[in-house]
């Protein structure tokens, strides 16, 4: 297990795209400012996607534009297709990462385009990255969504995530990684895909894991993922982003919990847990009616916990 | 990690000690043989204590002679003091649990005993479980709490939870359990305490543990117990009782999340998932008002998703 972990914010992107309610630019810029001031170094902004799709992310270049001002914090991008990545590389986002569902079904249910559509995109985004001066290159993450199983085709077949995870490697993806987009995970299965997603595009190529608490297993998978050796873990504050699939629960890992999770077990996120719980009254403040979810943020920490401090030795 | 886990029910105690609200005899003889209909080989249905102190659970006598009547199945109860256990004995239980709390302060805030007069009491219990010819004799076991710390005290010297699991052994114990009284634990203290009292006690009396939800990481905990190879794992259907630490938090395991992550990891419990989650229904009509918890309930089964079916094998 490494000892160092990166938590990836992506509240602004997944959770804000889950809800109804639009969050003020202003409000966004707030979390996002106040969450880097707790020492997180990764925030997911938004999602390069017309804004009739999504007028949530609406502002994704303005917050990229904002983030940017940040010492030290990556900013990352949702991009669909090579249009979005266009937009977000002009924006100067730090890191892209385009979605493809294992599932076909899925995929052209979500972004209409079957798996050589996304595979065509993926090549073109590439294409646009390597033809950047070496020190404008933003990262480019390939994610493999609904990995664990999905909702219109239960599980998918090995060799087809495998064939999958190769092709997105060969279109010129920096590295690929894990989505649990139906919270269907479970611990067994997070070191099954990571091995066998590893085989195919090696160590250095899989580091992160997006996943979902739907059932309540969120946090053991983060466990499962962190003994497999992964190093970057996906959660949003406050849960925010409900699950369609099941009502009043999270789809989200809870940030405050993940990384009270983290800090007791003497991993080092380079957080402050104290600053990161108080982020949570930007969030509610400015989507009123709007459950926070997380066990932690109630149930203070425990007495004689030593959360770390904010430290900039990571950034 | 061993591919067959025992599930052991706690609602019945400590769900229903830690609610206001009396569940009548019959809801709680319904839930019972509904739970273990359902595969659920073992069930703490309550406590020996005066009814004065818990009257939730004044009726314990009359539910281990119903529990009694459930071919295969292992009725267990906790006893707070020799007297305790003396009525559990009368009674015909299978299982006694005496805490102890490794906390002094604590053990003194609860039942009012020092360290050395629990241990006496568990001396006391041992001499009378001796006593009785081998066939009748119920399996004793010693529950260290606080464990991973005392929200009095904050973390407990480990020298000292290892001189009192020994001396919960030189007693007369057939084993202690470990217990997340307060909800600090996390999956690599849980780890790191298991080897600590394994030292101290030997593998064979060391096979189950009590964790709690309260900060989230409940199911994270039971993962590194399992890694550990622990078998046994306490949980309460629909999480009830809840944390006076954190008020709408679960304090419990819910019972429905953790077989579900069980099952989803490809480990045997005998429990058909889908008649456990129906035993909800019992629990929620007795207790009106009552939140239940968990994330599976609300979720549903994955696509594809093949739970066990109750097995007589285990019986």
């Amino acid at each position: 297990m490494n000892t160092d972990i990166l938590v990836s914010e992506v509240g602004p992107r997944d959770g804000l795209q889950s809800i109804a309610a639009i969050m003020p630019l202003a409000a966004k810029k707030a979390w996002i400012d106040a969450e880097a001031a707790a020492g997180v170094r990764e925030i997911e902004v938004g999602s390069f996607v017309p804004a009739k799709l999504l007028p949530q992310l609406a502002d994704t270049a303005e917050l990229v534009a904002h983030a940017l001002t940040i010492p030290g914090l990556t900013v990352a991008v949702l991009v669909p297709n090579a249009r979005g990545a266009e937009a977000a590389m002009a924006a100067g986002a730090h890191k892209l990462t385009l979605p493809l569902s294992v599932s076909e079904t899925h995929s052209l249910a979500n972004l209409r385009r079957t798996h050589d559509q996304v595979i065509a995109e993926a090549r073109a985004i590439a294409d646009m990255v390597r033809a950047q001066p070496k020190a404008n290159r933003p990262h480019f993450e390939g994610s493999l969504s609904t990995v664990f199983g999905c909702t219109l085709e239960g599980a998918i077949p090995d060799a087809q995530i495998a064939r999958l995870a190769a092709s997105l490697m060969d279109a010129g993806c920096d590295e690929v990684g894990l989505s649990d987009t139906t919270g269907y995970a479970d611990p067994a299965a997070v070191k099954r895909m990571i091995a066998l997603v590893r085989n195919v595009v090696g160590d250095a190529a899989l580091t992160g894991i997006h996943l979902h608490n739907t059932r309540g297993l969120g946090l053991a998978n983060v466990l499962a993922a962190l003994d497999a050796g992964l190093t970057t873990i996906d959660s949003s504050l406050g849960g925010i982003g409900g699950c369609p699939f099941a009502p009043g629960a999270s789809g989200n890992i809870v940030t405050e919990d993940l990384v009270f999770m983290l800090q007791s077990m003497g991993l080092r996120t380079g957080i402050d847990l104290n600053a990161l719980l108080a982020v949570r009254d930007i969030v509610k403040d400015a989507l009123p009616g709007e459950p926070l979810y997380g066990f932690t943020p109630d149930a203070g920490l425990p007495l004689g916990f030593v959360p770390e401090t904010a430290s900039k030795e990571y950034a």
